[in-house]
């Protein structure tokens, strides 16, 4: 399968526990992956370094070398300046101001884009999975915490500080549970896997009973979005319950967004959303028809992504190519 | 001061209870104004004569002609097509499918645009009062409801279904007060003229002492919201606390625009805020900067825009000028 075109380009996807950086061929087609731990807590230099070997993993998989790629496309877990080519501040890595455009190029000598990680996921679901068809798009990625990406007439559009889709921190149920962020009632505090997750610990401790203590033990060690679904699949009530106010929330915050930009779609994503699309996507999507108001909605898709684990790389290759794409 | 070159543009802002039109000059300066109740009991066909007559008799009010003015920008309250020119839905005034442009271009022979009222404003605001400076500006308008304009990358933003901005349906206290959209704690519920006057009235009829009361009667009627302005300044706790109230959950939704579409200025306005804006703006400004995630707000602008009610005609004589402009 070796090529020797520039036809190839490969998306990166940053995040803080792992890299994963895939290779795409001329019909952005996935051609070969590569993964790897991120040890963060070994440093900036040190993760900059498993980045670049993660990138030359998945080119050499495909019996590519460095030289038959156009560019590479990098999302990353904070806020980015792609002008500069920096990261400006990503909490999950410890980073503030690093120059990762300009490390990578070094070392990879291939041009190198970034971006912020749920700009890249929208831009991969708006341009791989929709075509490239919507004007106004929302995506929201359900994971760890909770982030947005918005397109706008076609574009990524990240706002005056670059940091536009913080849908995290939007404020729902003002005297709702605490948030990381000092607040109450925000998004991610009611709907992201810690939230959902801590409300399950909570109510374990206070005597909860529930199929997740026979399949994982008393303390819930390792517990994953997927032990949710399988705990649900055997009738756990208490769970559904859980992962269903988590879903109402996520409807209400997808009304907010079709009251506030009226986008054309609006696509769920990220880990949580893929594991649970099966006992979420109903409810967020009659919730957000509930809230959204009269006529407003109308028209108007609200989708689960399909491309899951890979939205990040697949948005990281959509920048690489649209970046180096001739005039 | 007549003139007979085509410098002049008529803005004109369509409310519920009143028609405002404003003649302005080359350099965007008001000139001459005219005002009338707008009837809207007594159907489309009136309403469309008295804004005609409104914008004739601004017109000769300046010593002008039809003839003498370039185009007419108006701002309708609800959801507007200004391609076809058409008032889709306007509540206030039980419109629906209102062909608008065309009935007032056979009336006044002079070209007309229309757009929403709320896009309207931020259009003024952001030419007018900040000299077309921010390329992304959200302007939100407290009044009898909640509204907003959307302005990206210099232009106005009107989404898929042109119903973007409905921000006063966002949901920010889930277990909050009834809103007239039927869902709970709306934006609009915690924080419009409408919410405020409803929790005021509710007290007094609980037995609540307000100096209201002495000021209004019993039955608070006729009540504004510069009675409410008053009433504070003459030291009345109970009001005091209320206002402070709708401006504490306007700064949380000022907090959940600048997260999600991180704009470059916020600008607040309406009734409410004109009348209030020395016991509201310190709060609501306070509160935007404590809900926002952090650096995420650096260097945004939150200020009360000094349009007043001029605003709006402000903002039709923009649209007028931009859709009139020789290319």
């Amino acid at each position: 399968m070796a090529s020797n075109n520039k036809s190839h380009v490969v998306g990166v996807d940053l995040g803080g526990t792992k890299i994963l950086a895939g290779v795409f061929d001329a019909d952005l087609s996935l051609i070969g992956k590569s993964k790897k731990s991120t040890k963060a807590k070994r440093g900036v230099e040190a993760v900059i370094d498993r980045i670049a070997r993660c990138v030359l993993d998945a080119i050499d998989e495909c019996d590519l070398k460095p030289e038959d790629v156009r560019g590479v496309g990098i999302g990353a877990p904070g806020a980015t300046d792609p002008e500069s080519g920096t990261v400006i501040f990503a909490p999950n890595l410890e980073w503030r101001d690093i120059p990762l455009k300009a490390a990578l190029e070094k070392a990879l000598k291939v041009p190198v884009f970034i971006e912020n990680d749920c700009n890249i996921q929208a831009l991969g679901v708006h341009e791989k999975e929709l075509k490239g068809g919507p004007r106004h798009l929302v995506g929201i990625f359900l994971g760890t915490g909770i982030g947005a990406g918005v397109v706008v007439n076609g574009e990524l559009y990240s706002g005056f500080n670059r940091t536009a889709g913080e849908i995290g921190h939007m404020v729902l149920d003002v005297n709702g549970p605490k948030c990381a962020c000092g607040n109450k009632g925000c998004f991610e505090a009611l709907a992201s896997r810690t939230a959902i997750f801590k409300r399950v610990l909570g109510a374990v401790k206070d005597g909860q009973k529930t199929l997740l203590t026979e399949m994982l033990g008393p303390g819930l060690k390792d517990m994953r979005s997927g032990d949710l679904r399988k705990a649900i699949k055997k009738g756990d009530k208490f769970v559904q319950k859980v992962v269903e106010d988590a879903a109402a929330f996520t409807g209400i915050a997808v009304a907010n967004v079709i009251n506030f930009l009226n986008p054309e779609v609006v696509v769920l994503g990220g880990g949580v959303m893929q594991a649970l699309e099966d006992q979420m996507l109903e409810i967020v999507v009659r919730n957000a028809r509930q809230y959204a108001m009269s006529g407003v909605d109308k028209g108007i898709q609200i989708l689960a992504s399909t491309l899951g684990d890979d939205a990040g790389i697949t948005g990281g290759a959509v920048l690489a190519r649209r970046q180096t794409r001739q005039a």
